[in-house]
């Protein structure tokens, strides 16, 4: 019946609450059966839990054992527990097939507890001594343990004793995440009228948790246009449109992107002599990055008429800003006056 | 002349002297030269004292080195040293013939500090950015490096992040020099007309740092001879007599040893009924011990005249105490009178 299984349920709740309990903060030490070296007393249950600080586990071996010995250590018994799962559980003074002792076993605790549960049963039929176990911190070396992808550090770990920190290599500096490295990017200008900008350390992974600026400033009156090499690796999502890494680009008013994934931006033809190429990168992945060439095309000019009895060189279908023309009088006519004939910008 | 020599030596104090020093306590931390990763300036001495507590050793890394290279570091280097002795010489960038940099060299005080001495000369020809380097307190397992013998655990050695504690096998007592394991041994009282006793633990060494005493008591009459087993070791000393470990009788007002060594004091005959074996051990050695067997040997009797017309039995040239004489009337005579006859000891 239901309510009978609510009275188990309760029993058992009550015999681990009857377990006496003894809390182990300490660095290290030593725990024993009760009475120890004497014989262990009948029907006791005792509980030690070991805590250490954030940064070490546990760790516990035994220096002596000797417990009555007990099919599947049904009977009298130590129980060794981390995080609600049992490590280990003893009895007997030597192994068999249905019984283990610890010997020389050291048994280390996930995290930094660990919980040890001595249980003797109502009756011996010999005098059992019982045991003696010793537990110490032990420093995590969370730079070589490496659990937590997450935690991890972007280029260097420094691992100490309780704890360790991250640092980045030359030209890098540590982002307030205290992990990851970032770069400051932000400072260029290119004035140049063509040029070649990138991802830094392109074409290594580029770095991680930065926000880069690159502007690109020709004179009014060019137009730039950017080309991205075909090889174009930003870290995107499935799903949502770069939630993550992104190049976007602003001339004038127009914006472009964002842009992201391993597919190309490829040309952006833009109407502006001023261009900013905004870079996002967050704190994890490693892509490749980015590369563009970006060139200036003045802006298109109106054909130009030629004055009467001239000529006009080079002879082109379409101007641009900054091309010059020759304009030279045909042979046996001169040049009278200046018509104020000049090219203008479309 | 000498007092050019003591102007050097006055010189030489001074420039140590110079360079500032900065004292790391802490259980971790990273240093680096002066301005980086701005280039280092010239004519510069600087010295970090790192100092951990005792139980720990000192762990040192670079994660970027780069100073001007010079023919066996003789312009600018970074030296590590401790103990009074140079762990490590570096300079330049990268290793050559005559140069080394530390690459991923980890550097390992040999006690509980290190020193790093920073210089640079007053000229550098190109622009270097100096070092950053990283240390960390790193725990000694005293029980594993077992470096100095005379403080190693008798029987188990328990680390601990910053020590060690021993303690003892079953049946042994930790004594109060923390160290060696001592047994209780002088309980024993053998009441039996013979037995064997022995060192504890024999044949196999006996313990440390323990007092022991086994008392023979045997009835008034009875005189305790003692023979000592030929395998026999005790540790002993080429020149003092018995040191160290000791193995002394006392018979009555008598005193037989101290013995040790490895030859066997044979067979010792006392006049007594009483005797108490003291045995002494100290902090060390791995000996073997002794083992005796003891006999019991009653009083020599005067040989009794017979009375007239009577038998003895046995016939015996000696008689001891406690053996007994049938006395009985040679055939034809009877018994008249007892005659007060008796024996008594010598």
């Amino acid at each position: 019946s239901s309510s009978s299984r609510i009275f188990l349920l309760l029993s058992l709740v009550l015999a681990a609450v009857d377990a006496q309990l003894i809390s182990l903060n300490a660095m290290y030490g030593s725990l024993q059966s009760p009475n120890f070296p004497e014989p262990y007393p009948r029907e006791t249950e005792l509980r030690w839990n070991i805590s250490v600080p954030d940064g070490f586990q546990v760790q516990l071996y035994f220096s002596h054992f000797e417990l009555e010995p007990s099919y599947l250590c049904e009977y009298d018994y130590v129980k060794v527990e981390a995080e609600g799962e049992v490590l280990a559980l003893f009895c007997g003074s030597e192994d068999t097939d249905t019984e283990e002792v610890p010997s020389q076993q050291v048994i280390s605790s996930p995290r930094s507890s660990l919980s040890l549960l001595f249980s003797s049963d109502f009756s011996n039929e010999e005098r059992y001594a019982g045991f003696v176990a010793h537990y110490s911190a032990v420093d995590v070396d969370e730079c070589r343990d490496r659990s937590d992808e997450d935690l991890l550090c972007d280029h260097f770990c420094h691992n100490y004793i309780g704890g360790y920190y991250c640092s980045c290599r030359y030209g890098y500096l540590l982002h307030s995440d205290n992990r990851t490295c970032r770069v400051e990017c932000s400072d260029s200008v290119f004035r140049e009228r063509s040029g070649v900008l990138s991802s830094a350390d392109y074409p290594a992974a580029y770095p991680k948790s930065s926000d880069c600026v690159y502007r690109i400033e020709v004179e009014p009156g060019f137009k730039l246009r950017l080309e991205f090499d075909p090889s174009f690796d930003v870290e995107d999502h499935p799903d949502v449109s770069c939630p993550y890494d992104y190049v976007k680009v602003q001339a004038g008013s127009r914006s472009f992107g964002p842009f992201c994934g391993d597919k190309s931006p490829g040309v952006i033809q833009t109407d502006s002599n001023l261009v900013q190429v905004f870079f996002h990168s967050d704190n994890s992945g490693e892509n490749l990055g980015w590369r563009l060439t970006y060139t200036s095309v003045g802006s298109r000019c109106p054909v130009p008429e030629s004055p009467e009895n001239s000529l006009l060189n080079p002879v082109q279908s379409e101007y641009s800003f900054k091309e010059h023309i020759l304009v030279t009088c045909k042979p046996g006519y001169r040049l009278l006056k200046c018509l104020g004939w000049w090219m203008s910008s479309v």
